[in-house]
């Protein structure tokens, strides 16, 4: 058993996300014996998926292996595994290959996945982005649409392959549509023969009034505003009502329509991840509407002070009764207060420093809120730049990504552009 | 049909490799009608494919977009399919998708793929190295066996777990073994708890006498001693005579002997590609052991001067009576020669310029056979970064990949230690 030989009381952390990987460093660092369980083998930079997604970065790029990160703290164990229940009576954690972890102490920050809100025969034909395969899925399909338009003869077959819509008009819908105008209208402008990419139609629906609702209208305005200067076509009050292999349809007010495309992204909601489901269920967890877990003011589960919800999972009171977004830095400041709680080095509910959001589209164009100040064009896109390389620098000195991006930036090349993992494209 | 509508000799080239690309670009600048066919959308730069493998590099850090390259030339069309029939007499290739594209000459330049000497059960346990999902699924596997020893408690199969075959002492073979042992004993030697990756076991197994049979004898021993420095076990004179999920065995004289390994590479041999074969099939084509096809002295294939064969597939007459090795800088001469002769600019037949042969072993050494000069250690590691770098360069202004080099270089890191697409992974 993992760092069960140890004093103190044992820490089990399920997820190597942001929220995850904060706690384990906290923890860590003071040598509390703590068993970090996550699948995969490595922490991702998820805010930069859709850079993957539309080939300007690696996924190398945007990921660290978690064991490197947490090497320096001999108490931490790695487990590469995934948790698949818990028994709350006797603190156990059962996870898929067998093992069984006992906690004094669980830190519950397994994530969100891709939510079709119930349509789950949606899942195929819309691509969602929350994993590397998730974004080379959709870099494999945005991509091989081109490829496939410039070898198609009839022109209407070749309108539907060059027609891309994104459904869901928070920051990942924006900052894919940006990415994908971008691509079409910029790097790949001249790459092809029959067809003009830069005619690529794509579309961003989103069924509330306006993109980014979490923004100030302000900078809704100014987002959509910049996008519409790109090319992409913004419809917003735009329900989907179904998808299928080669249209969307989707309805506006009184009226329906069919969308013929052979793309549709998927960018419109997530949900808890399955342990998260499992926890809720162990445990009698209230959920709301997104079927996130509502905690106590300290992030830990009523009735079960032993156990902490944090990051995307957790609905944890905000400002104005609003419960926290699911963003990077809640999960960050969640994940270390958290272990700083378990330490004893802190005091009285979780706050929230709101730093402001920032949302990204397209080269020179974003727009943040800061709370006292706004911005929007070229200064917010500078803004985001720096913010998130200095968190990337941050856990593990990423500066590289600041040189592919300064030359992705000057050259307007992508240069990772791979058809990856297609069936039947090994030759 | 593209290119159809042109004037001047329309040529086909199939494949986007170093021979294929070569000639494109060649063709491309004069302005030839030129289709450029290929199922993969990128080039890929193969002599660093085992830096992928090993997490050193991402895939896109060694790719390259096939119509970025040749953007510039309006006469090239680049046609993502695979070619799968020619018919000799009709001057005709029919591709997978149906499309089929008339020539007056064509360039073959397909490549190879990884040979099992007709054991085709050894595919499964055996991964070879020769496209981007080959070295994805190499770091998959080499970087799961040490996550597994972690948590495995029978030390038995642990030591299983850490131990590592690579099959062929050729430079892929060398390349590899030096980079698992460099990943094991330097970047994660302090990543574990349970296991120390230090005490990794890997063997590198060559059938012949000694390794690097292309190089001078001294050079293979050089190598020999600085694969051994860094904890390799070199066994010469071992044929393999079985491979298992569990073990290889091997024969070395009369001893035969069973090596228990969860992890076994290969980088033994290759073969032409699938459409080569065809093509030696319908053009009754000579073909040498390895199953190359043999070409007269301009490369093309007897009797039928308007089809030239370049590159790994064919087996063109070299020194000493010897046909030119299938590596890169052949492949590249050939593309340039036979494109010029086309163009009515070369006479006479082809003659490989030998800039010599490098190998790299790990970090710091590398052996060098310049013909005159011969180089090992730090100088030929040098030499070797320097060409590499140098070609990478010359497509697509890869400095990139030098700075992302340098880095790993001076930190010891490979950051693109990713497991990715396992099965089950997505959690």
């Amino acid at each position: 058993m993992p760092a069960g030989g140890r004093a103190g009381p044992r820490v089990v952390i399920v997820g190597g996300g942001f929220g995850g990987l904060y706690a384990s460093k906290v923890l860590g660092a003071a040598g509390v014996p703590l068993t970090v369980v996550d699948p995969r083998n490595f922490h991702l930079f998820q805010p930069l998926l859709y850079q993957v997604a539309t080939g300007g970065l690696s996924p190398g790029d945007i990921a660290s292996p978690i064991r490197s990160v947490l090497r320096r703290h001999a108490s931490t164990v790695v487990w590469r595994d995934e948790a698949v229940d818990v028994a709350p009576r006797e603190r156990r954690v059962f996870l898929r290959g067998g093992a069984v972890l006992s906690y004094d102490r669980l830190i519950v920050a397994s994530g969100s996945r891709t939510s079709y809100f119930g349509r789950r025969e949606w899942e195929a034909a819309a691509t969602g982005l929350k994993s590397v395969e998730d974004a080379l899925r959709i870099r494999q399909r945005v991509l091989g649409a081109f490829e496939r338009a410039e070898m198609e003869p009839d022109p209407a077959r070749r309108e539907v392959l060059l027609t891309f819509v994104v459904v869901g008009g928070g920051p990942t819908g924006v900052e894919l549509a940006g990415a994908i105008a971008e691509l079409s209208r910029t790097t790949m402008a001249r790459d092809f023969r029959a067809i003009d990419p830069a005619r690529t139609r794509i579309l961003l629906l989103e069924a509330g009034e306006r993109l980014l609702p979490v923004f100030p209208p302000g900078l809704s305005a100014r987002a959509r505003r910049s996008l519409e200067s790109l090319g992409v076509e913004v419809r917003t009050g735009t329900m989907v009502t179904d998808i299928g292999a080669a249209h969307v349809g989707v309805q506006s007010g009184d009226e329906s329509a069919a969308i013929p495309t052979a793309t549709v992204l998927w960018a419109a909601g997530v949900t808890v991840s399955a342990f998260g489901d499992r926890v809720a269920g162990r445990f009698g967890a209230e959920r709301d509407r997104a079927g996130r877990l509502v905690v106590r003011a300290d992030l830990s589960l009523p009735g079960h002070p032993e156990v902490y919800v944090i990051g995307d999972l957790a609905h944890a009171a905000g400002a104005q009764g609003r419960p926290l977004p699911g963003v990077a830095p809640v999960a960050m400041q969640q994940g270390r207060y958290v272990a700083r709680l378990i330490l004893g080095r802190e005091q009285g509910p979780f706050r929230y420093r709101d730093k402001g959001q920032l949302a990204v589209i397209g080269r020179h164009a974003a727009v943040c809120d800061l709370g006292r100040a706004r911005l929007a064009g070229r200064p917010a896109w500078f803004l985001w730049l720096f913010v998130h390389i200095a968190y990337l620098i941050e856990y593990d000195n990423k500066i590289l990504v600041l040189v592919q991006w300064a030359y992705n930036y000057f050259t307007r090349k992508r240069g990772a552009r791979l058809i990856t993992h297609e069936p039947g494209a090994d030759a």
